[in-house]
């Protein structure tokens, strides 16, 4: 492994300050002495980038396809050592980074896939009119264009699918734009394995240097100068509230504004409705109990909050959801401090008005640190109403069960809520009809409704959407996860009268590639 | 005509200031009084309006469809009454104005059409795979909803098609978004006759009276308001580069992000190319001059801008642009106030370094008041290079011909460029294919980009993009002409494994709607 920064796909000499990947679970140092990145390696990483625009924004769709398969490639065959790195640094389970990585490679062939169909780049052409009256139209052909270089950041709860070679790369790739990476201090390793797999996937496809770099830095001066950035045409990052408005805050400041793109937190609600309580109080409990807890709760979807309404049913919900919590094992968290703010956050909200545990896990494992325990509590729809805290992001597994008098209740709980990722209905099918303006305002506070399924476990494909109204998200109107993803990093052109030899091919006449495209308002391969 | 404040789809008691609309061509007041709305006018207005979207969101796509060509009929019922205000007010001639009430009328129905046939909300069906290895993949189903209230600047020099009734409102109704216009100060009558107009489309198609309203204001107080308020949920701008910056600042002091679009500025850069300019540099200039001339120079697609490279068929061309200009009656400018700035900045211009005046028209009527007369100057590419203020846009006729020594210095010219709403090249088919390095740099640079044509005159269709990079725009990923506007108010949302009886109709299973959906990555109206 080498521990360098990567700047247009080369090793650089180091020169900054060094520092170490820790793993969370017994708090030492592992291998690998990274050097934090100097302002000039990340001016060099996005003059090359620009470079290497001018190339990749024309490349032929099937290089990028298979650019794309080479990166999947080149993770797959990385196998345990992959595994084994990113577990020690995140102190995320074996299994579930197995999960990760195949998601990882998913994406990036799901990806190869749209590029290669090439349908993806919308184009829409109005044939020209020459006999029009009172004015001839002419000829307009419109497409997606890839914007420039991007700048990524790597997420600490994803080190693989949502950091190096994740979903925001792949789908910044996919679009034609080079990428700029901000390596997560808390997968060093794990970054420059994957940064190495993409070095290797340049070189065997013949594609510019420039197209990938690779930065490390323990603090936010690298990340601020990226955003900063003349040549940075848009920034992704997943993460958390302050982080996120950080960076927004930071964009602003730019004589030119870019899209940024912040991922940031989200309780996604889970709404329990009566019939469904009555009917299986028990399943219930078990299902949001697994949510809650998956990996040590450490997901953008975890369900921190419950709504239900006053039932003897919601008292066995209770029972099966505290039985469930307390046969639940302690867990590593991502990183140290992670821990620490989870800890310090799950036990001072029992003492906001009305909060009362309902259970906690007593299986601490005392031979590792950084260990979660998960925590439920409830409260009162009143109380819940007049504390907005409550509804503050508590990164970790933990959920909070609000308790409403009736459905009015209920209702003006959903009508409460901040802007989330997803939201989840539990009901039977019977009484769903029974709540049109409580499904409504559900509707309006999320990008993705779910019925009888947990929010944990985000499909990655076309119709996914995952990114919701603020604070979820700074920008409801992208998705960070599914295919769609790669429409944060385009702009349209219209291309009028153009001569026919020199349009790209996706608006030539003859539809070289034999995308869909809209023809005069029809969707056509012809 | 009633002049007071429209709030809700009512008429308010008056309250605040008075103000009048001025005719620029005589600098004296028009009829009516019009008050100042008030901060509680605003606030009302976007209170109902939140309420309005809640019935909105989910209307029937006849319904919003019929509502579109109510308003499109009257306002074609209100004929030469609406004519004859603009014009007075705006001082545009009533043949140009003809024309744009043609506009404003044919947008209306084009979004009509567009939401009738109701494809644009762009389903995505992922249907449940149960038995997929190793995880079952539950039925998602995305599509566009509306965002919620909108927020519309009238732009100066569109009194009908950018303004209250103009492609903004359009294609947020047809979003399904609730809209408050803030009237241009400037064309306060053509607003009231409109705004009246809209209110009738609202009582006879029974729709809920938040959905429109329509505030005066002589200063910004009401717009600073109206862009902070939390309710507002998107704004829509189109003017100068200092009001649109000042939008956006304004924004960024809110709580919770907002998209806004402003559209800015942009000198359209026409590049003539040599064999081009060889074969045809009359004809050439008589089209540059007709364009630079049209409707006062007033155009956001009007040439600023034309670069060519020393030739003795560029010294004729100069000749028959001089001749043109010099032809050309002045015109009344829409305001006083843009008069001033026009005369200032394109005398100004005359004082930089190596620029020197080609012609400017004596034809002056001295009967009328704000009148423009056309200039065209020119200067050598060096000193085009060395002064960045050259590229700043005279707002007006005017146009600036920047001479290369060769083909390398005209490249660095259009390398030299800012963001451009547009870009043209004059050239013979046969040259196109000697210029690769020119033609995708000005690609860059552009929202559009046209052959052999004219950037003024921009069609309304399904392929056109009006939106290009900064500063000709803040956010080049949009456009606010053609029917794809529509997407910049609005936002995914997916629902998983939800009940087909509840889903909205695009989105069943049995494609009630009959529309283009892509199910399982294949567009298809099964």
């Amino acid at each position: 492994m080498a521990y360098r920064n990567i700047v247009c796909a080369a090793f650089r000499d180091p020169t900054g300050p060094v520092f170490y990947a820790i793993n969370p679970a017994n708090g030492e140092a592992l291998a690998g002495e990274f050097h934090r990145a100097s302002l000039q390696d990340a001016d060099d990483a996005l003059k090359g980038a620009e470079h290497a625009f001018q190339e990749y924004k024309n490349i032929n769709k099937d290089t990028k396809a298979a650019f794309l398969r080479a990166i999947a490639d080149e993770i797959s065959w990385l196998g345990d050592t992959l595994i084994c790195r990113a577990a020690e640094e995140s102190g995320l389970p074996v299994g579930r980074l197995q999960g990760e990585m195949g998601r990882t490679i998913g994406q990036l062939r799901l990806f190869a896939n749209l590029v290669e169909e090439g349908s993806w780049v919308n184009a829409i052409i109005d044939v020209a009119l020459p006999d029009r009256k009172p004015l001839p139209r002419a000829d307009i052909r419109r497409m997606m264009v890839p914007l420039g270089p991007v700048v990524v950041f790597g997420a600490s709860n994803f080190p693989l699918a949502f950091s190096v070679a994740g979903g925001d790369t792949a789908s910044a790739l996919a679009a034609g734009c080079p990428v700029v990476v901000k390596a997560h201090p808390a997968h060093l390793g794990t970054s420059a394995l994957v940064g190495g797999a993409i070095l290797k996937a340049i070189e065997k496809t013949g594609l510019p240097p420039g197209l990938f770099s690779l930065l490390y830095d323990d603090g936010h001066t690298i990340g601020a100068h990226l955003v900063k950035h003349p040549k940075t045409k848009a920034v992704a990052f997943t993460g958390s509230f302050k982080g996120g408005n950080a960076l927004i805050q930071l964009s602003q400041e730019r004589e030119q504004p870019i899209p940024v793109f912040a991922e940031m937190g989200s309780i996604n609600p889970i709404v329990l409705l009566p019939e469904a309580m009555n009917n299986r109080a028990q399943t219930l409990a078990s299902q949001c109990a697994a949510s809650i807890g998956l990996g040590a709760g450490q997901f953008c979807t975890n369900p921190g909050l419950m709504l239900a309404i006053k039932s003897p049913s919601l008292e066995s919900f209770k029972a099966g959801l505290a039985e469930a919590i307390k046969e639940m094992p302690s867990a590593t968290m991502l990183t140290p401090g992670i821990c620490e703010n989870y800890g310090s956050l799950s036990k001072a909200v029992l003492n906001a008005n009305g909060v009362t545990l309902i259970a906690e896990s007593p299986l601490v494992n005392t031979e590792l640190q950084s260990q979660s325990v998960a925590r439920v509590a409830t409260v009162s729809a009143t109380n819940f109403l007049n504390n907005k805290q409550l509804q503050e992001e508590i990164f970790g597994p933990y959920s909070l069960l609000v308790i409403a008098e009736d459905t009015d209740e209920l209702t003006a709980l959903v009508a409460s809520l901040e802007g989330q990722l997803t939201a989840t209905v539990m009901a039977e099918k019977s009484e769903l009809h029974n709540y049109p303006e409580l499904i409504s305002t559900l509707t309006d506070k999320t990008g993705r409704i779910i019925l009888n399924g947990v929010p944990t476990g985000v499909e990655v494909s076309a119709a996914m959407q995952h990114g919701g109204p603020f604070p979820a998200t700074n920008d409801s109107r992208f998705t960070s996860v599914g295919s769609t993803a790669v429409y944060r990093f385009v702009r349209p052109i219209a291309w009028q009268d153009w001569d026919d030899d020199l349009l790209p091919d996706a608006l030539k006449a003859n539809n070289p590639l034999g995308i869909y495209r809209l023809v005069d308002l029809n969707w056509t391969k012809q």
